[in-house]
């Protein structure tokens, strides 16, 4: 760990005593599992204060969460979009798509800065837009996608910063790189296996306890919409097929192509070390390959690869889905578009 | 395996040419976990056939079982009282116990002999029974509470058999034949550890996969109706808590009470092995405890114990909550009942 | 279930009481994961029986397994070759692929028929062999590979059988009718996804408990002797990469292909269904992909698939791999050997 | 959180440009799962450094911890007493029993303060002392036993710190109030479920992934070395059951008991309240019995209680058996002994 992240810190804790000078920021979905780590994180942010925290609902008690106990005390509220105008300067929205849809023009109209984990706003194309988030109305809004590595500059400006897909994230962090360096060729298929809480916290079939124990089952094939998102930022096709096995936070992706005719490991190596020098939340693993209970719990996305002399390769990327796949990655995001360093808050 | 089950079963293989001739049996309640136990176990059971698979609604339309495919291939219909009561000879009720409560007076009055899965005819006491089950209207009706191994006589003669509930069928073949020995004193505490698939096929937050994995929860202390159907049947008061564990199915009760001094292991040894000198289900490990890992996909109830100095004993008892525990011990029920061999169907 | 198992087994039942009128089969290796599961299998068979279960090594004291306790009481004795000739007709070997090698030569020039669930007779290119089982010595030997589905008729005849490997058998049970039938164009992707029991019984880092809970880790890549096996029956290459998930029983593998232009999933059906229409355990699901948890503690291989209208193609495949990828198909392999309904003891 | 910690905090950073102003911190035993956890801890102290990892053998090559690399990128060296008494003023062993016997001494007497996870130095009783930890010589050494916030006061002054027991913290915390208000009567009885990681890190046939996977097992029925810590430390006999579920880390403690005739949930509330009113990391639940989901991966207790009409009491408690039940607990211990706020590191 380098000096900045501790002068930041040191500043930042100097400073804290007079919460004012913090950022306002507010949580919308807060009951969720990606609203609750937001909740966790910011509530150890150095330099933000969480001053709303809200349902999905406009309905409904206030409630407390007692798995938060001593680490967030708050309240959350329900839902009411002027409430969250007022009260925050940046506004999470972990809300379903439709809802952030709805909401997120308002808030950037009204001059309040949204990081979005919805993927209402994240493809381009209207008419992929339209197939897979057809409550979204862009107008003027102008998404950033907030990859953090591959976007830092873009990132910093953002009014509407849009939160990649847990998928996507893996696979891009992977992939860009090698793609950028032009290695890639043919055909790539992504095999996706994530952790359950993936799959949000609404109880149903797929969510029950006895349907995953002992159990791995394929979804989506051919109809996931993080397909278009991850063949929009790569500029390529995929086969992409996401898994759901038994544990309860994590993803880990094996991705197969061909890499262009003498590749060798060490090129693509040399091409990964160089894309993420700087950067605290990618760990490179080579020919070790990454296991998901290495980077679970923590905002880390773990790349490792290999490469036979047929040219085959195969990549394996792994992320926490709740962090570096959603909650972390939009803390990091958030603290690019503060200027701050983009630990804070995640360490 | 002795020579009178392989008889048995020469026979029945030898009659199964003429389908006429086997018991005609029926499931209500097919689709939950142990409905669909049922449809497994009798789907192979080589003296009786199912004549009627029926969900718990008459709403909806027929449905298949993907994952019974090959084993049973038939069709769940909605449920009809009517068509339940010409369809069978007996009648598995794996209904929810206001649905189990009002349909079994009527099959009994129409001859067909019933075997329920539901709590609701398991009360003998009628201010408990209106506490618990408040649906349940007894009238003339004489349950015949079905632990197999301690009530084969009655059971060979039930005409409404009340099938065990999965954390009392654990316990009291632990309990019952060392207190009927007068070897037990003082209080005793059962601690019940039980897979998710005990808490029913129905999504909840409490069946959520998320919930469940990694981690462990007490539940219904000091209020779960299974704690007054131990107390009826032993005799005696006990401290009764179920937990929930992270793992599909199995019950490993530890069983916690005083011996009568001077009480040893061997003492303990001799009144079990009496007890079940002639039960294929119950299997006992004495000092070496047992696991749930054994027991699952079984019917059998494996029993181990360690007696101290001191007089403190500890008892382990573990079963499949869906077969020794439910649909398992309800087949073992039905082969009492029609005078066959009790093992029929699940070995 | 058709006639001719009903009335095999009625037949076997028939002539049970007289056991010397049964197969003698041995297992050596039997206190392993598979070991365990053919004495499970194989004590409930109608028409052999256990006539001596061996453990691995020469030494050490005879032992019981309390796990099998009131379905195989059985001792298993230390290993001796010149016993295992003597005692059996059949004999199955769950040994080290060193140790098979090293003692099936014997016992098939004894006249002992010998069913290898090791490797170490699989691959028939000489090269392969002796790279990934160098201790094998062919000699005059002319194993039989048995993959049942597609061998009746040699494994009939089979003197030694080679058992073929769990992920093998749930690759080529899915591709060889679509290779067979021309519809596979270009490369294939199989990304497989393990239970733990697959790693073996023998502790090790790979298998602790911690290591693996919450995880998903790849291993083998471009260096699993499962691919060379694959490729061999299969004729063509193939990209194969192993996962460990954290469950204990069961393969599903993830199959990712091109399919000849306009190849429709009309036509896959077609094919997969005239190639298993009198397969009692492969289950075709179609477009509903199959799950670990419908095969798991079945001897089933279920098969899904769906095509796009680009030509590419995914095919789901899922055993377990303690049954039909291994223990399993080695007592239906066996039954075929014998001449009997290859149900036998599996249903 | 309030402002001590963070004002702590503030001046930590502000100092931490100096690191020779830390306190110089080593780690025996490094490999291990407790060892691990003390380096990700000690990595993001404000006020201590690490100036040695050591493994628990003096042979074999220094190892890097690809799991936690970007959070501790050290090298672990093999043991050697004399650089760990020259490295640190304070050493935490997280050695087998023997070895840290061994050594503590040594580094006392050498003026090194020592944190001891093992259990050698935490029996008072000479005879029990020699029974569980015969390694043990006590000498003039005077162990304080470290369970946070019961002892704050000898802890302050502690040159040999004995950390409590993962079992015994989480029976303690929830029993010792009550105990010292008098409200308890009779019998205690302990039934324990433990993750398991509880039972270290060294492959075992106890900690293979296909024991534990579905299975729950009582073990150390009155034998495990934890009971008489409890006995110790509450002035009272107990009845101890541990169990391992599955799952990776976590313990679950539910405490059967009779409380004093009258007392009533509330009045345990206040005592368990007041008790704990300043403990940052002890949260108290009420009749919302805990799960160990909440308290994983922190380093809370949590304890929950319910109460009945007859005087029967059930309390249930909680805790991260890596943290709170060792590592954490230990760097809470130094955080004491140094005189700094007890959070440090921890939150």
């Amino acid at each position: 760990m380098d000096t900045p992240l501790v002068t930041e810190r040191g500043a930042a804790r100097a400073g804290s005593a007079d919460g004012a000078s913090k950022v306002r920021v507010a949580v919308a979905g807060a009951s969720g599992f990606a609203g609750q780590e937001l909740l966790r994180l910011m509530s150890g942010h150095p330099r933000a204060r969480i001053t709303a925290a809200m349902s999905s609902s406009p309905d409904g008690p206030p409630r407390t969460l007692p798995a938060l106990a001593k680490i967030w005390d708050g309240v959350i509220e329900p839902f009411s979009a002027s409430r969250l105008a007022e009260a925050a300067d940046v506004v999470f929205l972990a809300l379903p798509e439709e809802a952030a849809a709805a909401i997120a023009p308002t808030l950037v109209e009204r001059g309040v800065r949204v990081i979005d984990l919805s993927g209402a706003f994240r493809l381009r194309d209207a008419a992929a837009r339209e197939k897979w988030y057809p409550a979204t109305k862009l107008g003027s809004l102008k998404p950033v996608y907030g990859l953090t590595e591959r976007h830092y500059d873009e990132i910093a400006g953002a009014q509407l910063l849009t939160n990649p897909g847990c998928y996507p994230t893996a696979a891009l962090l992977a992939l860009e790189p090698l793609a950028e360096a032009g290695l890639l060729a043919g055909d790539i298929v992504i095999d996706a296996k994530s952790g359950i809480s993936g799959a949000g916290k609404k109880p149903s079939d797929r969510t029950h306890f006895s349907e995953n124990h002992g159990s791995v089952s394929a979804y989506g094939v051919f109809g996931h919409r993080h397909q278009p998102e991850i063949e929009q930022e790569l500029g390529a096709a995929v086969t992409f097929v996401p898994h759901l096995v038994p544990l309860d936070r994590g993803i880990l992706e094996t991705i197969y192509g061909k890499v262009r005719p003498g590749t060798t490991a060490n090129e693509v190596a040399e091409v990964m070390t160089a894309a993420y020098r700087k950067a605290p939340f990618v760990r490179l693993t080579g020919e070790t390959l990454p296991e998901i209970k290495h980077a679970a719990y923590t905002n880390f996305c773990d790349i490792g690869w290999r490469v036979d002399q047929s040219g085959r390769g195969v990549i394996v990327s792994v992320i926490d889905n709740l962090l570096k796949g959603a909650s972390g990655q939009a803390v990091q995001n958030l603290n690019v578009m503060l200027g701050l360093d983009e630990r804070l808050g995640l360490w």
